[in-house]
């Protein structure tokens, strides 16, 4: 198991390296009945391309979708649905200088070590590029959660140390910056941030929030499978992640059960409802009808423009300058991928959590025969 | 799919409520041939029993496991090991303070919206009982990982604001102390912090902070069933964890590159090794031979004995007081828990990653047939 | 992975050998609410007990069924259902003829090879009883597909060469003799063909048929998991069955189109129908609302008591002779298993059924939202 | 889940409609260093073409395989293998008489009703073109097989009522007829028999017979994942297929155990060996290290040129008369695919038991390490 495929009833299987012929995924269980079109998923790529702002790589990369299968007349049919992009950056660089060493914070040795073998092309399969198997497949399902009443949505909370200020928090405002930061003014002292990263050669990380609104209460399956549990894989396989938190995360470490526990009352509607969501929407590992949060920690872009200390295949200790461009933040293009995600794992278990009940059964089946 | 089920090719089947009959674990895909007997389990379910200090409940649990198949004349056979412990407490309490009401922090809301349904009595399957199926496969999981040169342990980091000092920590004073410290001052901070916390009816939080030494590089599927990521879905499903960190965590978010990446080195025996491990072991998703670091943060027990709001089925406010003894933390208790599902996730893909290669499955078979 | 565990969404977990402590089965994803209790499971489980007849062996075994979780006041609760049946002959017997010798037409010599090492006790894993945890479960999905309109039934539709006569055939006869066959003139003949073989310590084989009614059109999921696919699958992981047919089965392979394909038509209730049923119920891997019908065959019991060359675990030619009582038959005690399976599959596919259309999900969470 | 995925650690996920854009499959978990190139494919691919005969379709499918990732410098690299067949017909054809009519035999209707929503062009993924990316994934399968020493042959060994006579069987001469029958005596006999069902505007069924040589013994996990079982789904997922058997098949129902049981003896080499082959190579679910012998039944094509009683998506009885030409029998071009299905499974298992025993794991990794 080479680990691409992911999901239970949603499932997509992902592939594709940075130099190869192209990157694409297979759907497998979407339900039929989907309006679905090549804009519906080339909108979530556009989102992770690189070459939009001046902290990210320059490359012009298409990325143009294509819908080989599984839409017939503008809608899913039930099938697997096959979505490609070719790469169109295929010209042989000179790799000279990294093909036989392991660069630092990469993938390089571990990839030698587990398969006996690298693809030095851009990292191959561990290169970023991997990312947009899963944008094009989270683009697909958060267009079926939608329909189901489910919002996904993700922005950048934090550029290396420059947070959003949650009372200034707006996330219309995200669209308004190059960092997807929802806070204009923690984006402006980000972007001055990142200039003196560039300036020092160096690189930053940051953090991602997502959040799922809609979901109805119980989503989740209970022990192994629970909604929060199959979120922090979900972020966590990534490249580049090194922490997830749902709601309060490490500061629920540091509280008190009188303050971290959340109080239900009855809200405008007559519905139960939570008076804060210190939880995050997770109780017991399933929905609790307030919104999901979730956040996903980055670390820096390991590609960094000063001399580092590695060894070759060989065995050798030796000294590595990485060349080229690279982007000195990854986060805001990953927030597209964070968000995507977050929909494949609620699309998964919004689909399973229709059989925890023979009630709600019993009248499934009894409507679908009496059609 | 009620989400009992964990692991690939080593794996769980867990079942049993707090007040039913019994818990207990199904292990499928142990390979034949491990020396296995009820004490290598039972030492395991004895770190996680109450009543071991002032800060647990007193409630004497038995807790005493039996192995019902799998093993014959002292051996692991290759197939299903059943491990059963009955529940030794199953008589009636009176919960008619709790039964019709939704405790805050628990899960008792989020059952009720999934199953239409509520095991009202100790949390049913929503207990901290429910780990003891955790605890005993993992008992096993880390038996055969120590056969294969892998060795997993876990100890208590942080009580509330309480943190261990990493520069007088000695993992060996984790078992002089009934917190799992490795470090004696915190240790004795943190009680008197926890003697505060019982005195004001309140409850705290913690992190864990558990070690995987020993896996070979590669190990870990890279994109979705990434070590970190399956470790992070491990550490999430453990009720009560909100937040997971994998190495430097949520700090690399605000280093910066030059100081994030590990370089790597030739150490005296000649091999590749890092220089530091801010990675915490996984590059790429994948072991790079440096130790596996990974925290779980745990909020505060939600049980606590001062009034909160809250609502009750029939939909009405209502305020509640839960009674009986609880602990007023649940980290020492659930250190060995985040230790046996470390110790599950790695021999899960452990086993995995024999595949990856050619060459060595050449030699695998070579070698077998030989014989 | 020991292959102890069977479905997706409706997951079993089986574990026990022959003369262990015990056998048992973790259901994990039965939905909440399905009232259960021992009775239900004990009525199948006594279907397959031996001693009913002259033809089964006369052990005295209880297997009384004990449920350990997932049902609370009579109705399951949604978390897994634990099912145990101790082993009550636990005596120990005298296998030195067998240790070291593989029995023709067993598993011994495959399990030494796989595992190194065999359970000579009464075959251990691969003993008859092994299928106590499948019928056990079976009962379990036999009962949800009933409230869910669905009915699953087997009989013995062949022993030898002696086969029910479809002119003659009576579901209910079959309740009228031991062995199961719907027909009384042939198990009469039957059993005539049975004391023959004993005379001879011979044994034989036969077929089970099975049959599912009432599942909705459009159950099982295309290309690789058909209803049909998975039925096969769930027959043939029965010990001893050979052959799986669906429908004509290998009759259809010398049929002709114009003879094989089962026209459509509109039946007295205004729906479409089949008005023959070559298909056995089943097109393009889809059920087609015709009942389905299964066939499985079974190998003659290869305990006999005859001499039978062999070797042993030194590598050396030896001959064998199997003491003790051996039915020479099992497909009677089989029945009850197939039925089992097929219940286990069906229930699992339809469960998956529930997400194949937008339409019935969006009314599904609709109704959800509006309760 | 709509099926598509097969296999736990050689898993292949298939995509792809007969006129949509193209057919094509990812292969995830076939293990690194395997030498593969388009001609390795294509091979596989050009003996399910049609046309190669006057029984099987004319239409010119070029059917040219491409791999889009997954290897670098002519071997695999451990991560996912993208193989794609673009479809050459997309022209638009004339679908009116069939678009809201249900073809007798055909899965119009079960679709439909699954998804409510059919693809009338050329049965879109319930076409036999779906086999496409069964039988290039099968044939990446069948190249690592080799590697490993394990080998699968597949051939026709019946078409209607001809079948071969195993005392003239030949292997070879299987590819000097376009029947691939091994038997060239029963091919002229089929061949006429065919042009009759021609002259006839009928159809025909036949059976395919698989032979797998050099797995290890002990391959298959026992209880449900057994070798037998996992070979009768894949046989059974392939369309048209109504009948599996291993070994004697149906035949071992009407045997008895002394003439059934396979006898041991020590071969020549002094290995422990079977004097006969009923069990078809399997016992208790596991490969015995004889020949794995399977047998799959056709079904007659369902398309026929006469007419036929069906109904229509509005609930009308109708007349149906399908035009274009099709192939008389399905099972010479379908000899590839039950090969193909084979290999899959069989290189799934053989992965699989790598870990079943710690002896043998403990080598490994030692190994591993060492170098």
């Amino acid at each position: 198991m080479a680990g691409s495929i992911y999901g239970t009833l949603f499932r997509v299987s992902t592939w594709g390296e940075s130099h190869g012929k192209g990157i694409g995924v297979v759907i497998d269980g979407c339900p039929a009945g989907l309006s679905l079109d090549e804009e519906d998923i080339q909108r979530y790529l556009d989102r992770r391309k690189p070459g939009q702002s001046r902290f990210t790589t320059a490359r012009q990369e298409g990325d143009q979708v294509e819908i080989l299968s599984g839409v017939f007349e503008g809608k899913t049919t039930g099938t697997p649905i096959a979505l490609e992009v070719r790469n169109t950056d295929q010209r042989s660089h000179d790799y000279s200088n990294i093909m036989d060493v392991y660069r630092p914070g990469h993938a390089d040795f571990t990839f030698d070590q587990k398969y006996g073998f690298r693809d030095y092309r851009g990292g191959g399969r561990s290169s970023g590029r991997e990312t947009i198997g899963r944008v094009a497949a989270g683009a697909v399902a958060a267009k079926l959660l939608e329909r189901l009443g489910v919002r996904v949505f993700a922005y950048t909370s934090a550029i290396g140390p420059v947070s959003i200020d949650r009372s200034r928090m707006e996330i219309s405002k995200m669209w308004e910056n190059r960092l997807y930061m929802p806070d204009d003014i923690a984006a402006k002292e980000a972007e001055s941030y990142l200039e003196d990263m560039m300036a020092r050669r160096d690189s930053c990380g940051g953090v991602v929030e997502c959040v799922i609104e809609g979901l109805p209460a119980g989503v989740g399956e209970s022990v192994f499978d629970k909604l929060d549990a199959a979120l922090a894989k979900a972020m966590m396989s990534i490249g580049a992640v090194k922490g997830v938190e749902i709601g309060d995360g490490f500061e629920a470490a540091v509280s008190t059960g009188s303050q971290n526990n959340d109080s239900f009352c009855i809200d405008s509607a007559g519905h139960p409802a939570k008076r804060t969501n210190h939880s995050g929407g997770v109780l017991g590992g399933m929905s609790d009808s307030s919104p999901v949060v979730i956040r996903a920690a980055f670390k820096p872009t390991p590609s960094i423009a000063q001399p580092q200390s590695t060894v070759d295949r060989s065995g050798k200790e030796r000294e590595i300058e990485i060349h080229g461009r690279h982007d000195p933040i990854i986060v805001p293009r990953a927030v597209v991928v964070a968000e995507a995600m977050a929909a494949l794992t609620a699309a998964d278990l919004l689909l399973m959590s229709m059989t925890s009940r023979l009630d709600r059964m019993e009248e499934f089946f009894e409507r679908m025969r009496r059609k």
